[in-house]
């Protein structure tokens, strides 16, 4: 009855009538017992999290490029041929970078004790080139915006060290808009250091990206450009690029950076990809996936080594069930999204001709947190279809379905050549917190909540392989600020996107 | 009419009728009303604020012993002068101590990917001794408690590094009780190295005692004993100590350890001292006081330059409102709290001869949150004549009386010889997550709330100061856990203590 009821409900917000479910491409009721019976198993399933702990704890850090990630890559091939799937090992040519030494230290300063330096916190972003091993020393110019740089003119920021501190909107976050408040900030991130060297700045700190307040960095992507110096960039912890503000307003601030990353010769990585068979439509295939890469600060548990483990848990589950699905369940772990996707376009390249065939992709790279529905890249009448899947998902709180452009962030590379894509709608108030810290390691996933996204991922993905339809491909162009985050080595998040809501 | 109910409920509490206010000891109106300009003053002054953000943004951390801590010496004391305040350097001999290079890594453990190494977030413990610069390498054995070393005895320590994975309890401190809470975990800091010294270690780590979980490593004194050899000792944060303990639990865990710290010869600090001098009994004294040395790793903020700026803060405002108290009032600022209460245990010594005339002491090292009332170490009757005092700091929440052995944490010197003992009894469920960290810095501090702490102290202090007769002195033995503490470089927090509470 709740579930029926759910269900004119979602209906009326899509602004139809109930009664009008196209019968066309419906789930058979066994399906729907799958359905359940794979929900429960879910939320009892202790395999994904120790999926996670094993990334994270005892491989670690899985940098692209670095021996933690081939690990990681056979590791997983090992796991999923334990459950019975075919897996392919797709090589990923990929950049390779290595953090080195990194110091920033105020040298001199208004109130300055002496020759007593204040140390600051700071962590290089990736891809970031080095500075002399000695370090630079240079006075600091502290801005807010690029408006605010342009108007300070090339006079004012030629021979200085630029310092971005542009603040996380941590209110906007608690609201429930993580990806905004991400999106307001990290432009200075990746693209922080071109405008500042056009500007003739030989060094350039972003305010880190992210929530909390607790002296960390966070690293991630940086952008070069064709024809403007590459300077080297790094990232302040909030507290210490409002602390250079601050010291800045009231006289000179002179800087020392020591930034030493190297960036080596490109690698060869690997996606992995492991299929459950499909009985009927072995061709057609429904994707589910994370990326096994992540920073080197921490150990990339919620970004994301859960990703992985909750795509690994579907096919464990469907098996555990004795279940064989009617298309093909591919379970990938996708290389190198940090440094700007590079797994997943190397996918798409090398599987373009199939790409019509794919019933649809399914991704988590938001954390671990608590879902409350998910996400919908693709035509609105897929959350008709999808209707009976989220009157099922309201038993762990996860019945809301939103259609947006684009979801996911490997994924997006498939959704824009019209696959359509899902992400769990996730609990992201405390995500930035820890991405790309120390700080993103095991305890950051609760064994529930990772659970409660296992549940609605195998549940989805179980839907889509076995619809009597494939759901209609939509291509859309690739958006200019998509464009712009693959030059920054930045992920695509979803939520940059306008975005149409149903909620059941 | 909400004040004169208010106390008597507090008579009520303390066993008393209405009625039997203690008539003799009563302030003049003319000394409430002084108060009520002092409170809404307090209420709406920059001064405090300003002066935590040049002690921390500006001279930055206060080492004992560095030059920042000299220069604070020179910025308090020419701040006072600048009030009017008669004042003084006490010099005060004190341990010099200095950080070095600090490293830990995993170099072998289960599940490791080939010779991939796993980086923990490690800090020297103040007063640590160095390892050799190249570090050492030896299995870790993790535990739980002093019982659980005991119980593997010297045949499975020796030549180990000792890891203690004790949890801060953050459900304690949540519940107010964030003193106790950090009882329970301090003293692995304070003698883990010792108990582990004991069985043949070659270095002890602690969990860092604390909440949050942002990767975050907390310092603090540690300690050494006689005949026990003296061993390297570090914090790991504490995702890095559950880490090490949970792949101990899967195999064998090699960790490298470099610490390279340094002990230097004794040096020079001074106590600042400044007098506003009393109208009527000058000889008498009222101490407001703060400690201002930190640990090195944040600026020192919450710990402690808030209570430094507020003990000014409380010169600032009598002078502002053109009073003059009857008794003394004497802003100190504390050297050396942080290895031992140096300075005023020096201060103790100096002026024993006239301890007997000071009237209380008040110090607030516990953060600059917002305050609920007043703790008292003292005799049970000290609370009912400040009845009417807390009946006045209800306007800002700050009513309750609580009274226990001794207040504060320097000034349990003080305390010990019988001194009246006072400290703002504050919120600190969230104090322990930056203190001692990197992350205890000038945005924790909440102007609104130091506002309310100077308002308390300003007012206390005041009250204390003009009260017709001294308050009882009653001298205590030092406790057997001050001790401890004291040879563990610990302050000695009064939370420890039992207590009895009165609230109106």
């Amino acid at each position: 009855m709740r579930a029926a009821s759910t269900l004119v409900l979602t209906l009326c917000a899509c602004g139809l009538v109930a009664g009008q479910q196209p019968r066309s491409n419906a789930l058979a009721d066994s399906d729907l017992a799958a359905l359940r019976t794979l929900h429960a198993a879910a939320l009892a399933s202790d395999y994904a999290y120790e999926r996670v702990a094993y990334l994270t704890d005892s491989i670690g850090p899985r940098l692209t490029g670095s021996p933690q990630y081939a690990a990681a890559v056979q590791y997983v091939a090992s796991e999923l041929r334990k459950l019975g799937l075919d897996v392919r090992l797709q090589p990923v040519q990929v950049p390779r970078w290595e953090r080195g030494e990194e110091r920033a230290e105020l040298v001199a300063y208004p109130g300055q004790a002496g020759e007593a330096i204040q140390r600051l916190v700071v962590t290089a972003l990736g891809g970031s080139v080095a500075t002399p091993p000695e370090g630079i020393t240079a006075e600091v110019v502290a801005v807010r915006s690029f408006d605010e740089l342009e108007a300070l003119g090339a006079e004012r920021v030629a021979g200085k060290i630029v310092v971005f501190n542009q603040p996380f909107d941590q209110r906007l976050a608690e609201a429930g808009h993580a990806g905004e408040a991400y999106g307001q900030s990290v432009a200075y991130r990746s693209n922080g250091a071109v405008a500042a060297a056009r500007l003739g700045a030989i060094a350039s700190l972003v305010r880190s990206v992210g929530g909390a307040e607790y002296r960390l960095p966070h690293t991630g992507g940086t952008s070069y450009t064709e024809g403007v110096p590459r300077i080297p960039a790094g990232a302040l912890s909030a507290e210490d690029a409002a602390l250079v503000e601050r010291l800045a307003k009231r006289g000179p601030v002179r800087l020392r950076l020591v930034l030493t990353p190297r960036t080596l010769p490109d690698a060869t990585d690997h996606n992995v990809i492991g299929d459950l068979k499909g009985s009927e439509r072995p061709d057609e295939v429904v994707i589910v996936s994370g990326h096994l890469d992540s920073w080197d600060l921490g150990t990339g548990a919620i970004d994301d080594a859960a990703g992985v483990a909750v795509a690994m848990e579907v096919a464990n589950l469907v098996k555990q069930a004795g279940l064989r699905p009617k298309r093909t369940i591919r379970v990938v772990a996708w290389a190198a999204e940090e440094p700007g996707l590079f797994g997943s376009r190397r996918y798409v390249k090398e599987y373009a001709s199939e790409l019509r065939k794919h019933a649809g992709a399914i991704e988590m790279d938001l954390g671990a947190a608590h879902p409350i529905g998910i996400e919908i890249g693709g035509a609105p009448s897929i959350a008709e279809v999808l209707a009976p899947v989220a009157a099922l998902l309201r038993r762990s709180g996860a019945g809301m379905l939103r259609t947006g452009e684009l979801a996911g962030s490997d994924i997006i590379a498939l959704g824009i050549e019209g696959v359509p894509t899902f992400a769990p709608l996730q609990d992201t108030r405390r995500y930035f917190d820890y991405h790309h810290t120390p700080a993103d390691t095991l305890d950051k996933v609760s064994p529930v909540e990772l659970r409660e996204n296992a549940a609605v991922i195998t549940v989805l993905a179980y839907a889509l392989a076995n619809l009597p339809e494939m759901l209609p491909h939509t291509p859309r162009p690739r958006p200019a600020w998509l464009e712009s985050r693959l030059r920054a080595g930045e992920r695509a998040h979803f939520p940059f996107l306008p975005r149409r809501v149903s909620s059941p």
